[in-house]
């Protein structure tokens, strides 16, 4: 029977839906929505009962793959990385992941978003080991959230009589309803889809290749022509291309008759809007939820929310307000499904905040722009301890870097210098250099570019330790 | 006969009915609301045909002292200021003011507000000449603002039948009225007091001397024994604190039988809140004004301005939003007389954004704070050209100084040297130290400060050009 299970989180998605706190750049499940934490790191955290659970595995593409791993270390939870080598929706990524957890002999594999809140890991834990009475069996078996509301955007589950344990036979998945359905389905006992879901490696392979052989064959092939680096696996892209593009549930969930349902106990969310986020908060008597230095005066019913500056809300009801340095929302609630084309409208001319956050992540820490002139630009780097920076020159800018914090290593045409807290040393322009932190704290330098242009594309690299050469 | 007008601009007020664009450390009548110059700018541009007037006399405070004058340097127009040295409401301002004109031989004042939109410069022009002459006839003349709407907001004139050319007697100043009164006003024919007035300073001052002898002394007092440096007057002191503070429409206009009303052919408005941006500026055809990078959908009738971050604004209607990079309104145009409190709440819950800008003013030009952490700052100084900060030093922080604009004359312990764009230079704890700018362009320098407390009351002045130590 199987005891253990492997924990395969799928990262990806854009997160429109959340902007201006989630972008392209770094989107909603690595963003601190609720708490301190981000979604990806409460994600980790309840999978972290290594009595249960074996390390997990996360399923991402190139884009997310340092943030992922970075995240996982500050919170010191060991990952292995499965890269798509390009974005195919959930099915190729989840039999992939399945097969990655197969050639490590996983017995069970549960597939989970890293983007969703669940309030009650005892509850989750039950859930997981429940289910597992079903995955003995040769079931596939999902989480069924019990609704609170006829939601109209989630899809629903319909159990069966038959039983194993709590466990409920599903006949049906049912696509998102229309509100007068939705009532019925509450009344008809459905639960909502919260796409979670408890398999065998074998189980969901063989189902895959059942009613799409194509994907299952991509996703294996995928695996077996994989290449290793660390606990980093990048699937080959040739043979992932070959998986057709579906969703999971499309692809084998809706089709197969071995799902089972485990009605949960704990709290859950998608955290798909803001609205969401007023749900899931402590609101006030007046319906508000309030975070960061706002000031509400005559507001009802809202979410007000400042990571940044300070904000008035006036006389306002049913609306969202997120405030940050450099982007700002306002929407009433009815309206916030219009939230992402408005967000690709913004893309589309060109605004740098629709997709981009102020803090660039890199695989060696962060920048942000803190101040920009005509011919000047000022960014506060911060580097990871032992992170360091591609050996690189510019042709159009000479930096002067000072350190505010931690300990540098840099490097200037051969010469490496240390430089602690409150020193400094200037670049000139075609220096060839590098700056590393060589300590066991975050390193924080303030560096003032000059010259006539002053992009990222400025840069020519000699040498890459996160192979970006 | 008076035929030329020396202009008298009244600048006080901290403009809490604007924020988060307007504060207490720049308010309103210095901040570009309407255009690229500051309606104070605006005001002194209204008045610069020296056909008609005189260099104007600018009556404000030791706050706000330095920023009259660089705003109006800015657009190249002289102006002597004459330092309140308390607020005492605009009775004893203008008083003082009418004094301090009557020792420059005048000939005739005109008291105006500045921070008021006046559009059709010509029609004010014309308004002004054809008050002269009531002027001569011993009268004191003010605007009448044809009313568009029955606002509550506003005092009221009544005319009456005498007439000198198109100007007519006033019979009297109303207070502001409720609804259904203004309503009556405007059907007979009543106009909006707009606060401006034009006088013989002997006029004013002899009617002052009748309703409000101790106002009228104090301030001819005030004049009399000020100290005067360049094209700045300081008030006396003593002299000036024994001024009743009262408003000029209470100590005089309302009371005198000498009123005149010219009826106004520009368009006016006082800016005093939001809401009258919107009525002034340019709407689309869903009735929003919208100003910056703003992207809005589905919303109507509202004011959208963005200083700074990308703004989405979606499916609400008649609110005002003003996003700025540290501070952000919403508000239901109905609730905005709220805001002044709310501001005051911020304020009081020592929130800085609340009375301070980003941008900080100072004699030698501005800071700008561009960054913070643990142990250190960065900010970014603007020195104006022949601008020249004190000679100083801190106990607790270094500061290090990269010149990214201009040329920078830097003094350290004793040594002066000359820096350009793109070189810095160190200035250890205990330095003594001073920065200037000896160009004819503006300085940009960004300053990284280390140590362990970085406020600004970390500082020891040695040598002062603007008298501050």
């Amino acid at each position: 029977m199987p005891s253990i299970i492997t924990p395969v989180i799928l990262v990806g998605g854009s997160g429109k839906r959340l902007w201006p706190l989630s972008r392209e750049s770094m989107p909603k499940q690595f963003v601190p929505l609720l708490g301190e934490q981000s979604t990806f790191q409460q994600t980790l955290l309840r999978v972290a009962d290594r009595g249960l659970f074996a390390r997990p595995v996360i399923a991402t593409n190139d884009a997310y793959r340092f943030m992922a791993e970075q995240q996982a270390k500050d919170i010191g939870v060991e990952i292995d990385l499965v890269i798509e080598p390009e974005r195919r929706d959930s099915g190729p990524a989840m039999a992939a992941a399945a097969a990655y957890a197969q050639s490590q002999a996983a017995e069970s594999v549960l597939a989970m978003a890293s983007d969703h809140m669940v309030i009650g890991v005892e509850e989750f834990r039950a859930a997981c080991r429940d289910g597992l009475a079903a995955v003995e069996r040769g079931g596939i078996v999902t989480f069924g959230i019990p609704p609170t509301e006829p939601k109209t955007d989630y899809g629903y589950i319909r159990p069966g009589g038959e039983h194993i344990g709590g466990v409920q036979k599903v006949t049906a998945f049912v696509e998102k309803p229309n509100a007068q359905t939705a009532l019925r389905y509450i009344a008809e006992g459905l639960f909502w889809n919260a796409s979670y879901f408890l398999f065998t490696p074998e189980v969901l392979l063989s189902e895959m290749a059942r009613f799409e052989p194509a994907m299952a064959a991509a996703a294996k092939d995928a695996v077996a022509k994989a290449k290793r680096n660390g606990s980093t696996v990048f699937l080959d892209a040739d043979a992932f291309s070959r998986a057709p593009a579906k969703s999971i549930d499309y692809a084998v969930m809706e089709r197969t008759d071995k799902c089972w349902v485990v009605p949960a106990k704990f709290r859950w969310s998608d955290l798909g809007t803001w609205d969401a986020l007023l749900d899931v908060g402590q609101a006030d008597s007046a319906g508000n939820v309030v975070e960061g230095p706002v000031e509400i005066d005559h507001v009802r019913n809202s979410y007000l929310r400042s990571d940044g500056p300070l904000t008035a809300v006036i006389g306002v009801e049913n609306v969202v307000v997120v405030a940050m340095d450099d982007a700002v929302l306002v929407g009433h609630r009815d309206n916030l499904p219009r939230l992402k084309d408005v967000v690709q409208r913004m893309a589309d001319g060109k605004h740098k905040a629709a997709t981009e956050h102020a803090v660039m992540h890199r695989p060696w820490g962060s920048y942000q722009d803190i101040d920009r002139g005509e011919r000047f630009r000022a960014k506060r780097l911060t580097v990871h301890p032992k992170g360091k920076l591609s050996l690189q020159s510019h042709k159009r800018r000479a930096e002067h870097w000072v350190v505010v914090r931690g300990v540098a290593e840099v490097t200037l045409d051969g010469k490496i210098m240390t430089l602690h807290e409150n020193e400094s040393v200037y670049i000139p322009m075609g220096g060839i250099h590098r700056l590393a932190n060589p300590g066991d704290e975050p390193l924080e330098v303030v560096e003032v570019q000059t010259g006539d242009y002053l992009e990222e594309d400025d840069i020519i690299r000699y040498e890459d330790i996160y192979a970006r050469v």
